[in-house]
């Protein structure tokens, strides 16, 4: 097995204008949160809030282009969304290999998004099974 | 409070060429379970898999734009993938609002992805909050 419990994969990326965009352009989540500063301002948040599945399609990029194995397909995921994201913020994700079932080709990561000021603006679970 | 424990909300998607397309420019994911229909098929899939978090993107605009109310945000989001999803399938979102907390102004939905064979491809939770 090439994941051993305690192993750690971190990857960094920046919310960029064009990451923003295109997700908007794709998916047509338009809901004033993301889109309307003023909205989000008199909610109570700094600027408009960035999309939390922003988030989950660089865990989709992690799992499948960074880790050591190619030959992986996500089982299941989970996201808990803490602190909002903004437009340019830099995220470090850190996953840690939780539990590993050999038996069963599986692997579960628990994840942290950490932002630029060290805050985990998000954390969750993923469950990859290792294809042959 | 709008929603009703047992309440259900229904959106028909298609995982088309362009959004399978837009999502791998946007996010990069050209694992080759999701790019190479011959490494896919050797896997025991039908054809090159849909990237779950396509699925993800759908619940994204689902909650934002779908529902009766705008003023919402994800507290958190679980999603299970149980058969795959191809190009050109088409999916409905099903989600029923599971649990209500009226003094925190939170809302669980449990919800499943069906396809055009009435299966289940993917299954989940969602935590919304009602902002006000």
């Amino acid at each position: 097995m090439i994941f051993i419990p305690g192993q750690e994969f971190n990857e960094n990326f920046k919310i960029s204008e064009k990451t923003y965009n295109d997700f908007i352009n794709l998916f047509k989540d338009k809901n004033p949160l993301h889109t309307d500063e003023d909205y989000a301002i008199a909610r109570g948040f700094k600027s408009k809030v960035m999309h939390g599945n922003i988030l989950n399609g660089l865990v989709s990029y992690f799992i499948g282009e960074c880790l050591p194995v190619k030959d992986v397909i996500i089982h299941s995921q989970e996201i808990q969304f803490k602190y909002p994201v903004y437009l340019n913020d830099e995220l470090q994700i850190s996953a840690t290999v939780s539990e590993v079932y050999e038996s069963v080709n599986a692997v579960i990561f628990k994840i942290k998004f950490i932002n630029a000021e060290n805050k985990v603006v998000a954390k969750g679970k993923i469950q990859i099974g290792l294809l042959s």
